[in-house]
């Protein structure tokens, strides 16, 4: 909206964009504080600052990226990141020299691939704060404890299994297969 | 836990795998009928049936992949998909010759890329009930439309974009930016 020009946004608006009723978006908005004039709806300019800054999106997140497989690969050309303030700062692989080649070949400009026993030093040098795993489900957790030993607080999991990590560190997954499984069972019921 | 040959599983050791705790475990279930033995635990076979049929697990879902990009080619080779009962039969491309290299290097039997305008009627051959969007957002919609007339009524979502579908069709998105924005929101407060 604010790209278009648009000055102003009411909460029915904002309710049909985000399919959910206008009552709602209210009464989201209200748990973080005052927003918008009532009878008037919302500044766009403002609302977008004020979301950002609830979110934690008014600055670059550093983030590495660990296992360059096919998915790995994907994601390391994954416009929308950027696009958002996330920053792919660093690649690890257990084997950097064989990934190389598919990696380089995907991105303008590549991001250099290290070895893993890299990571620790490297996330303190480049300031990384979430670390997304893309190895097989087998070295997801050995990973994850690599990335806590180098106190990088955030990981995004896509490997299918569960990670632990200590108090003070969040996870986040990307389970392709729940999702599915969700969609199956809403098909099904 | 079968595949252990573990007969025998309390809401409490459930519970610790799942990181909740054992009340919410047996609320669960409760929700879809009686499972269990009051003393006992839960049968891990009978459990399992249970579960899948449950969540329409107990059967195979034919699904279509749109959009052979770099997400498209991953998720054509996850393994996972297949080991849960979820085939891709079907993969579309705009340009199908640009990709085919793509896929069948990455693939060991290597599905066939069709033309997108072959949607429709491969869809109804193939029995195809899950559509699997990978295209750029731009493209989302009309592959989402394409979809709704060949009455593929379940649609996973990769592309970040909004996607309406009309009542009887059923739409989930895998947003990796949303995941790290809540990742971000988390580490921020």
């Amino acid at each position: 909206m604010d790209e278009r020009g648009e000055r102003v946004v009411s909460s029915a608006q904002l309710a049909t964009r985000c399919s959910v009723n206008a009552a709602q978006v209210r009464k989201d908005f209200a748990y973080f504080g005052e927003f918008g004039i009532r009878g008037v709806g919302y500044y766009v300019k403002d609302l977008l600052q004020d979301i950002k800054r609830i979110l934690g999106l008014n600055r670059e997140w550093r983030m590495a990226l660990i296992g360059i497989g096919n998915l790995g690969s994907a994601l390391l050309s994954y416009k929308d990141f950027l696009k958002q303030n996330y920053k792919i700062v660093a690649a690890f692989d257990i084997n950097p020299l064989k990934v190389i080649g598919r990696v380089s070949e995907k991105l303008g400009k590549p991001v250099e691939v290290l070895h893993i026993s890299r990571l620790r030093d490297t996330a303190k040098e480049r300031k990384i704060e979430i670390g997304i795993i893309t190895t097989p489900a087998s070295e997801a957790q050995s990973v994850a404890n690599l990335l806590v030993e180098a106190e990088v607080r955030g990981i995004l999991n896509f490997a299918p299994t569960q990670i632990k990590v200590p108090e003070g560190y969040v996870v986040r997954d990307v389970l392709f297969t729940s999702v599915l499984d969700n969609l199956a069972y809403l098909l099904t019921n």
